[in-house]
């Protein structure tokens, strides 16, 4: 029973990990169909979509079972909590790519606004920061975890930067507004990329502190229920 | 002890509620600052976020130690699984309404670009969105959680409407773009927190499914186990 438990929790950890590899895939294809105006690409992020949802329903049943069934001391529970919100995560993660290439489809039948340098960048860094929060989850490293909160400012920075510099573009020509636009957006996109990959690195410092949990045993614990009183009112 | 196990459960509900209760109020008064043009409340939508972070963070302490210290049912499980999930949603809608009061404290020290109309509509939705799913989450009624997930187009068609008619005042008026694009953003904003709210009333749905399976009993649960095997490559 506690080796199937095991194995039950490795396969959710590399279905977690399979999630994160097509969501990677995801990101990096959709803008680059916007870079090379690569219509292919556009339809390749689209067919991903439905193998992400499957993934995700299956790693949610999965755990949820495992929690339902097992019972799991704290540190596997919070692995398994940990594991339903990083699924979520992933899963919005791949919604965001998606719109990314939507967009690009778009973009890609008129005329380039300039050659897109800083909007490559901030993709290159999302998916780092999605990887190497998947990487932190799976080898349970809160500092790599520490890295991707990290990381997080550089995206803003970028963010601001794209941003100013299509604004004095469209301030110059009114013509590329709509074009221009489609771009500060799909910006907006990857920094919540960004912003999710974040989650899931705060998931796994929270898993990972799970395992103090343990040490400190069930007293500890307990006193956790100690909170205050609820206010009525 | 089954009587404190509820007395519990309760608090956890009526932590969320509260939560809800103050996004409600953090969305209402961000959008408010901007129509009216008043700082004190952008303000108060700052001083808001730290009441909501420590409610966060205790409703997820809640919700973790009672899993970890009663091995709850099935339905109980998903209701404090579900409950970890609808707290970050809520936590993520108030990080929204704070960046809606950091934009309008911008734009209210600029002439205004247009009365504003769809944008206060949108707002008023989502607020709607977000307090009938938390009344799903308490009276565990997936009807009414399902007309929130349908709230969601009427969102989406008034965050199109606001675009192409902000689009409009930039392309005649250049001196317009920024404020315009400050007002998009606002705009996406407001998605998001009909997007989140949209995940809450996902949960509840899951959460009430979760009485079905308890109702199935642990045999149709364990079916749940035989799940496909890894691929692996």
């Amino acid at each position: 029973m506690e080796r199937h438990f095991e194995g039950n929790l490795q396969t959710v950890r590399e279905r977690l990990l399979a999630m994160g590899s097509v969501a990677e895939a995801m990101i990096h294809k959709s803008v680059k169909a916007l870079v090379d105006r690569d219509e292919a690409l556009v339809q390749t992020v689209l067919a991903h979509e439905e193998e992400m949802d499957l993934l995700c329903i299956e790693i949610d049943d999965r755990c949820f079972t495992l929690l339902a069934l097992q019972a799991p001391m704290a540190s596997d529970l919070r692995f398994l909590v940990g594991g339903i919100k990083i699924n979520s995560d992933l899963e919005r993660i791949a919604d965001q790519a998606v719109s990314i290439a939507l967009r690009a489809r778009s973009l890609i039948t008129q005329p380039e606004v300039k050659p897109l340098i800083d909007i490559p960048r901030m993709a290159r860094l999302a998916q780092d920061m999605v990887r190497k929060s998947l990487d932190a989850f799976v080898r349970r490293d809160p500092e790599l975890a520490r890295t991707v909160i990290e990381a997080d400012d550089e995206v803003d920075g970028l963010r601001d930067q794209v941003f100013r510099e299509l604004l004095t573009y469209m301030m110059a020509d009114t013509s590329t507004i709509p074009r221009a636009l489609g771009l500060v957006l799909i910006s907006r996109n990857l920094e919540r990329i960004a912003d999710h990959a974040t989650n899931v690195a705060e998931d796994v410092i929270y898993i990972v502190r799970g395992e103090d949990v343990r040490e400190r045993g069930d007293k500890e614990l307990r006193k956790g229920l100690r909170l205050p009183a609820p206010k009525r009112g």
